[in-house]
C-alpha cells in the first residue's frame, strides 16, 4: 500500500521533496500538489502524475491524500498548521515551526488539544548518517560524557541581505535543535557575542557571531555562525567529552591534488551536504505512516523549543546578556513513543 | 506501477538485496523467493509478503513477476542466466557473470543470439558516489589526462581459507571493472608481482599480491590486494593525470581522539562502505524497467571482459610475466544505449 | 665567536634548554649554571663542561657570562629579573614574566628605567613553523580580514591536581599571548564559561573552561581549555577570516592503520609538538646577541600584557560577567625595532 | 671546539649547506670555499668570514680545513673524492657517489683500500623526522613485517628536460637508497613499467613510470615517478605490513579553506620538504666529527649499491623485463659501527 501525499509549496526545497516521495523513497507517492504560483504545481503535476488543487485546506481535505508535505514560505507554517490540523492527516512540516514564540504556542497547544502528534518537523540533521554516528560517540565506550559542544556553521553568501536576528532564528536554529537532540535536554541560558563585523556585512548587522549556550546540566553548547563566509558551506561539530572528542566532518570522498594545493571541495550550499538526511527523512516518515509508529523525527514540542530557544538568542544578541531559557512543562503527549498516525 | 521482483538465493547479499527492493527502493517490490534452504527463504518470504518456489526456473516464469534478482553462489551464476534468459525478464545477477571464461561466453552468446540486453552485472562499484565523483574529475578542468590508476583494496581477513588465484577472480575483480569504467577502455596486458607471504598467508600462497596493468592506451593500473589485512576493510583508489590527482578515500564522516590517537574507524566489513551503492544500483536498475530505456550498470559484456582479465591476471601469476589480454571483438548489442526491457 | 650563557635552574626545560644551546644551536655555549639542586646543576655542568655558582647573581655577574636563560620556578622569575637587571646582560626568561600583575609590572618598570631591552620572554610559539604559517595567512592574499580566532588546548591531565585559576594563568596564557601577536593588537574585554565540570574534575574546580575574549578592534578569541582531557596533548588554532580560513594542526608525518582505525598518534606532553619551536627560539635569540638587533621574541611588554589579561581572565571567572582588559601606555622603549643588546 | 669544514660547490645546494655550517648547525664553521665560479665563492666567503682557494685538492689539503662538503655537479664526485680520499679527511659528498658503476666502484675500493670509512653520502632523507618514525613503525608492536612498501614521488616540472633514465638515476634513487635503508636489506631484483607518456613528456621518453623491485626477502618495492606532475612537489610512502600500514605523508601545519576547497599547499621545489633533514644530516655529521664516532648516514657503499640499482633500473626500463640486482660481497670495512674520523 503506498502512502499518497499532497505536497503544499513546490519551490526548490517543496520539489526536492516531492520527487523524493515520488520516485526515491519506498511505498509513497505523489498525489496533489499546492502552490500559489499555479503554473509551477501544474508542471511538477503533470511530470509526477499528480493533480493540483487551488487551496491549501483542499490539499489537507482530499481523499486521495493520506498525509501532507508542507513546505510553504516560513511565515505562514503555523497558519497552514493550524488550518490543516483537524483534518487528523500526519505532516511533514518544514522547519521552522513558526516565526514568532506565539505562533509555535498555537500549534503545539493544537496538537496537544488534539491529543494525537500529526506534525513532524523537518529538522533533517538529524537522519544525517554523520550526525547519527556522532551521537553513537556520546558513551563510556566513546568519548565520555559529554562537556562541550562546539559547531562551525558557514553558509558561501547571505542572498537576500543578511539581518543578524535572522541568522540567529534561520541558519542557528539548526544547531539549537541537533545540539538538542544530541544532548537529550533543554538549554538553560544562552548569550550571544557580536564581534567586529566582517567587510561584506551590512551597517548594523553583525556576521560572523558567536553563540554560547549552557545545557540544563551544564553542558556548554557554543556556535560559530558566518553567513557571509565566502569560502563555502560548511558544517562542523565538535563533542569534547570526558574521556575523548568526537569531530562531525563533511564526509568527503575525493582528495585533489592540483595547482600546489591538496584538499577536497567545498560546495557552494548546503542540499548537497543534506541530501542523504532528506531522502533517510522522508523514508522514516513514510515507514512510521505505513507501520502505525511513532514519526523518528522532530515533534512540535522540539519546533517549539526551538522557537523558544533562538527568539531567546535574539533577547541575547539584542541585551548583550545572558539571556534564561524558560520553556513550559512537556506536554505529557511528547513523553513517550506515541503513535501519530496511521495510513 | 510497481517492478515485482523474484529473488533468487536469499543469502547474505541475497537478503540485503530482497529487503531494499521491498523497502527502500521506489517503485519496486518482491514477490516470489528462491533458496536452496527453502526454510530461510520461506522466513524471509512472510517478512516481506512473498512467496517461495520450489525451483529456479519457477523464479523466471512466475506470472508475477517482472524481472529477477540473481544472487546464488557464483558457481551457477551461467547456468541459471542461460536457463532463465528465455523467459526474456531482467536479471540483475550479483558478480561475477561466470567462474570460467568459457561459461561467461556462453550468456554472452545466448544474449547476444536474443538480441536484447537482458542481463545487468552486479559491479555496485559504478555506483558508488566516491567513484562516481572519481570518475568526474577526469578532465581537462579537473586531472587532465589519467595516466596511472593506482588501487587498494584490503579485506580484513580471508575467512574461508586464502587461495591467491581467487583473491584475483573475486576481491580483484572489483578493480578489474571498475578501471576499465573510469578509463573507458580495454585492458592490453596485465603482469602479477608475488612477494613475500605474510605469515598468515597459508603455504603455498601469496597475499599480498601486486596486480600491473597497461591499458589499450598505455594507462598503467595497479591493483595492491591484501586478503588478510588485519586493520580492516579499506578501498582507495588514486588516479594521476597529466596535470593534478584525484584520491578516492572512504567518506569517513567522523574523527575521534581517545588514547593518544586521533583518526577514523575503519570497517570490518566491505558492506558498509558500499551500502550506499548498492542502492543506488537497485534504484537504477528499477528506474530503467519502468522507464523502458537502458540499464545504467555493467552488462553482460562487461562481465564477460572482467571475467576474462581476470583469467590472464591468473595465468600471469602462474607464470609470472605479462600476458596478453585479448578480447573477442565488442557484439554490436553492446555499442549504443539499447533499451533493456520494460517493465 | 661564542656567546656565553648563564643558565639559572636546571629543571626539564632548563636542562633542555642548556643542552640545546651547547650542542645544538649555532654559535652559543653554556659556560655557567646555577640551581638551587645543586647536585644536579654539577652534574649537568660536567655534561656540558660549564661551572657551577652557588647563587642567582653569581650567574649574572659571571665574567664569563655574556647572557643569562632564566628557568627558575615561575614564582620567582620577577624577583630574578629584578636582581639580575642591574647587570645590563640580556636574559631570556621562561614564561611568565611573573604571577602577580604587580610584579610583572616591576619588571617592566625597572627594564623601562634602564631604557634598554634586556628581557626577551619564552612565549616559543612565536617560533613554531606551524604558527608562522598561520600569521601569514592573515592578509587580502590569504584568508582576508581576521574575524574570530577560536583554540584548542589540552593537555593529557593535571598532574598536581587542577585549579582553574592557574588552568587560566599558566595554560591560556599561551594562547592570550599567540593571539595578541597573530592579530598584532591588545584585548579589550574578557569572559568565562566555566560549564559543567568532568568526572575527573576536582571539587570547586572547572574544567574544561571556555574563554571569549574581544580584542581593540573587535575580533572575537575562544579558547578552549581542557587541563586533563585524556586523550592525549593537543593544540589547534582556526583563524576565519573575511575571505577564508586557516586551521593550525599538528603537523603530524604518519598515519597509522591498524585494529579497525587509521590515524595519527598524539603525544602525551607539550614538549615534543614544541621542540622546534624551542629551539628556534634560542636561535633568534642568539643571533640577534650576534647582531646587535632586536629579541625577535616577546618582549617585557609582551610579558606583562599576558599578566594582565590572565589576571582579568581569572577575575571574569570569579565574576561571571565580561572584565575589561585595561592596560597602562606602552612605554616608548616598546614600539620599535630597539636594539636589545650585543654580545 | 669548531670543526672547520671545507666546501666544494657553491651553487643552491652547496650555498644552503654553508649556510646552515656557519650558522645553524652547532660546532661547525665553514674557512675555505672552492667553485668554478670563483666570483660566486667569493661573495659567500665575505658572507661567511671564509676565504676561497683555487682547485679543489687545495680545499682537501688547506690546514684550516677539518672536514670537506662536496657538492659539486654530479659528474664529478667521484674523480674529486678520489682525488681528496689520501688526505684522510672526512667528507659529506652530496649524492650520488658517481654517475656510472664503474665510477662508484673505484671510490668504493679506494676507501676499502685505506680501510677508514671517511665517505658519508648526502642521503638526506634518512634524516626526515618523518622518515625517521615510519622505520619505527616497522616492528611487532607498530605495523607487524613489512610486506609492501609503495612511494610516490613527484616533481612539479622537469626544468632541463626529461630523460627517462635520469628520472630513475637521480630522482628514483631516493626512494632506491630510503627503501633499503627502511628495510635494511639489499634488492633482489627490477622491473620498470613505462605506460602512456603524459602530454607534457618529450618523444621517446616516458614519464611518470614505475618501477617494481623486489628485496632479498621477498618485500615489494613500488615507485610511481612523475617528474612532470605539475600540481607541486611531493613524496608519500607507505609500508603496508602483516598488522597494518603506515604512510609518511607531508607533516603540513596549515589546512586552508578558500575557494570552495579546504586543503593544504604543495611546495613547488623539494627544499623546503626536506629542510629539516638537511640540517639534522649536517648536525649529526659534526657531532660525529667531534665524538669520534661513526656517521650517521649513508656510507660509501650505501652510494655504490644506490648506484648499481639505479643501473639495474635504467637496464630493466630499455629492456622491459626484470632485471636482477647483482652486489658484489660487502667489504668488512661497512659491517660494524666503525669510528669514521675524528676532528
Amino acid at each position: 500500500m503506498t502512502v499518497r501525499v499532497g505536497v503544499v509549496g513546490v519551490g526548490n526545497i517543496g520539489t526536492s521533496h516531492a520527487l523524493n516521495l515520488a520516485r526515491v523513497v519506498s511505498g509513497s507517492a505523489v498525489s496533489v500538489l499546492f502552490d500559489a504560483d499555479a503554473d509551477r504545481a501544474a508542471a511538477l503535476a503533470a511530470d509526477l502524475g499528480a493533480r493540483i488543487v487551488p487551496t491549501v485546506p483542499a490539499v489537507f481535505q482530499a481523499d486521495d491524500v493520506d498525509a501532507v508535505l508542507l513546505a510553504s514560505p516560513d511565515g505562514v507554517h503555523a497558519e497552514q498548521l493550524l488550518l490543516g490540523l483537524p483534518a487528523g492527516k500526519p505532516v511533514l512540516c518544514e522547519k521552522p515551526l513558526a516565526t514568532t514564540e506565539a505562533d509555535a504556542r498555537a500549534v503545539l497547544d493544537a496538537e496537544v488539544a488534539r491529543g494525537q502528534r500529526l506534525v513532524q518537523l523537518g529538522f533533517m540533521r538529524r537522519f544525517d548518517p554523520g550526525y547519527v554516528q556522532l551521537k553513537q560517540e556520546l558513551t563510556a565506550e566513546g568519548i565520555g560524557e559529554p562537556l562541550v559542544v562546539h559547531n562551525v556553521h558557514r553558509n558561501t553568501s547571505a542572498p537576500y541581505g543578511l539581518e543578524t536576528e535572522r541568522t540567529l532564528t534561520n541558519m542557528v536554529v539548526h544547531e539549537l535543535d541537533i545540539c538538542r537532540w544530541l544532548l537529550d535536554e533543554e538549554y538553560a541560558s544562552v548569550m550571544v557575542v557580536a564581534g567586529r563585523p566582517g567587510p561584506l556585512t551590512p551597517g548594523g548587522q553583525h556576521d560572523p557571531i558567536l553563540v554560547v549556550l549552557r545545557s540544563a546540566s551544564g553542558v556548554v553548547v557554543e556556535v560559530e555562525a558566518f553567513a557571509n563566509a565566502q569560502y563555502g558551506y560548511e558544517v562542523v561539530c565538535r563533542v569534547t567529552g570526558s574521556h575523548g572528542q568526537a569531530v562531525l566532518g563533511d564526509g568527503a570522498f575525493i582528495t585533489r591534488s592540483k595547482g600546489f594545493a591538496r584538499g577536497v571541495d567545498l560546495p557552494e550550499l548546503w542540499l548537497g551536504r543534506f541530501a542523504e538526511a532528506y531522502r533517510l527523512q522522508l523514508q522514516g516518515w513514510v515507514d512510521a505512516l505505513h507501520g502505525g509508529h511513532a514519526f523518528p523525527g522532530a515533534t512540535a514540542w522540539d519546533g517549539f523549543a526551538a522557537t523558544v530557544v533562538a527568539s531567546c538568542a535574539v533577547e541575547a544578541y539584542r541585551t548583550g546578556g545572558w539571556v534564561d531559557v524558560v520553556l513550559p512543562p512537556r506536554p505529557e503527549l511528547y513523553s513517550g513513543a506515541a503513535v501519530g498516525a496511521s495510513s
